[in-house]
């Protein structure tokens, strides 16, 4: 596979480019990429690698947007802690140390941003990292959306191993590490636009603690490891099956959904393959230890629902495939658009 | 002198909160101090000190909301490069990684995204840094004033020496690195509120080299290090002062201040002691190697136009004093409001 090099055709940015999906992807390649390339930033994986001495260490970044600030089962906070914690779990690093930068808007109740920090404080207690370092800005009213945070974090890799997106092979498990879909339906409600009542709270979890549990079983056996937040599950095994050049095919009876969750998807025409989990992974596994994963996962309170949702094949190279329920198939392409905005 | 456990009086954040001054201080003490307490975090230097296997690291972040982005001399990105890469410095540390989160308001033209990212590359480059990692989200018109940027800053600490505001004691020289308040004086200029015409441009640029010089020639001499963002030159020495229990005698007729930004602030009521620079550093350095200090700073382009400022005294501590030219003296408070918001 040739790939054209991308160009962003937009002359002005739209919410898309934030999305996650088709159009970020070209906006990171066309503008970002273009303008600082190098080795470390190339693989566009959750984090960048770093050799610091003789440690291996992982550094990753992540803006925070999200709105409603609070929602149910979290806040703007423990998700700013969680999500760059994540992304360093996702290279088989052990979460240390936290920055974060606030900017925030005139007029933000001060006891909201203590609520906030308190949620951090506690968040980044759970995850066992610290937050040694921050920086704080304000901007005049209608220039921002009460609060925004931006967290950077700096792991310690305890796993000698290579995952890569790029590493799927034909015959390879695809392993979901649980119910999908509950942090975007959660936001979706929070925002009071639908006349639904559903309880669904945030999956919005530290996932180091299960990553770690499944890399210590299985080091040789793990391809690749990503969260599957903004343009959910589908999005990442977009990104697997290009950067693998393999077709990934996905059982839809197979895949966890809470029952709410498909609820409040159907209401509001949304699939919950593109929705935003803030707590769960997908994992490709090699198929002979795909069992041996699904029970160390398992064994974890944060993995107790996790499934094999699908396999890797060689054909169509890059592209994901589910079979739905009915027996048919479908292409399961990039995100388009932006269904759900500002969901972290 | 005892210090009261400082409280936030105001319900709702105000500019002044973001200002660099008192009302920054408070905020940071009060809630995020409070929160997030840990021995990293709390000497609130411009970076936090971490261990990573053998190596001594520093690790910094600052959000840029800077009004307008582009200005003569630079713009957001390059800012947002050289505030990160000068924290590092100075902790002594040399910049080596940094991370870049961007915060985009729909609208926003790609052409502009574009040209701050080429700046941020070229800032990069000459401050001998690679950016690794990276994130992008977008917010709806109205929720953000075009674009945001986080970076934070992973570094390596060269010098083995003890730098801390903390360190100042009666008798040490302070030495201003170069004139100051050309970067807020720009700023002010370039939102065109004023009707004025002066050929101002941003002091912006990377430090760690004129730093390094220094603290290799007189690596036992030097206390400390502060560049003179926000706030300038008067809150950074007021931060030295309380923090070592020390006076602070400046001498007015010594501070290196262009003629230009002097009209300017003149004019639009300012004291350039306020405004902020984003390429200029305040030292204390031992009495006896100020002068060898100098030269150590005039020997390098940023620093042509270094100067012995002023003096640590033992009365009263915690103050700052100015001797005027008219041979009075006064003192030289924290900022309190903001006179200057969305300067970095």
């Amino acid at each position: 596979m040739r790939r054209r090099k991308p160009v962003v055709r937009e002359e002005r940015i739209t919410l898309a480019h934030g999305a996650g999906g088709k159009a970020t992807q070209t906006l990171i390649e066309a503008v970002f990429l273009e303008a600082f390339r190098n080795p470390m930033l190339a693989p566009l994986e959750d984090g960048a690698l770093l050799r610091i001495g003789s440690e291996q260490t992982a550094f990753t970044t992540d803006s925070y947007v999200v709105s409603p600030l609070f929602f149910p089962g979290g806040d703007i906070g423990d998700l700013a802690v969680n999500g760059t914690v994540n992304d360093l779990a996702m290279c088989g690093a052990r979460p240390v140390h936290l920055s974060a930068g606030f900017i925030l808007e005139e007029g933000f109740p001060v006891a909201d941003l203590r609520r906030i920090t308190t949620s951090m404080a506690e968040a980044a207690s759970a995850a066992g990292v610290t937050i040694v370092t921050g920086d704080t800005k304000v901007v005049q009213r209608g220039k921002a959306d009460g609060c925004y945070i931006t967290t950077a974090g700096v792991g310690l890799v305890e796993h000698p191993v290579t995952l890569s997106a790029s590493r799927a092979r034909p015959g390879d498990a695809v392993i979901v590490s649980g119910p999908i879909g509950a942090h975007g339906a959660a936001i979706m409600l929070a925002r009071g636009e639908f006349d639904l009542e559903a309880s669904i709270a945030s999956d919005t979890a530290p996932l180091y603690g299960i990553v770690s549990d499944l890399l210590n079983a299985l080091p040789q056996h793990v391809r690749c490891l990503r969260d599957a937040t903004r343009g959910g599950v589908a999005t990442v095994l977009n990104e697997v099956a290009r950067a693998s050049e393999v077709a990934v095919v996905l059982d839809e009876e197979q895949i966890p959904v809470a029952p709410e969750v498909t609820g409040v998807c159907e209401l509001l025409g949304l699939d919950p393959l593109y929705v935003a989990c803030e707590g769960r992974f997908v994992t490709v596994v090699d198929a002979e230890h795909a069992g041996q994963a699904l029970d160390v996962l398992r064994a974890h309170p944060l993995g107790a629902e996790a499934a094999i949702a699908g396999t890797v094949a060689a054909d169509p190279p890059g592209l994901v495939l589910l079979r739905t329920a009915f027996g048919g198939t479908r292409v399961v392409d990039v995100l388009v658009g932006d269904p759900l905005p500002r969901i972290c």
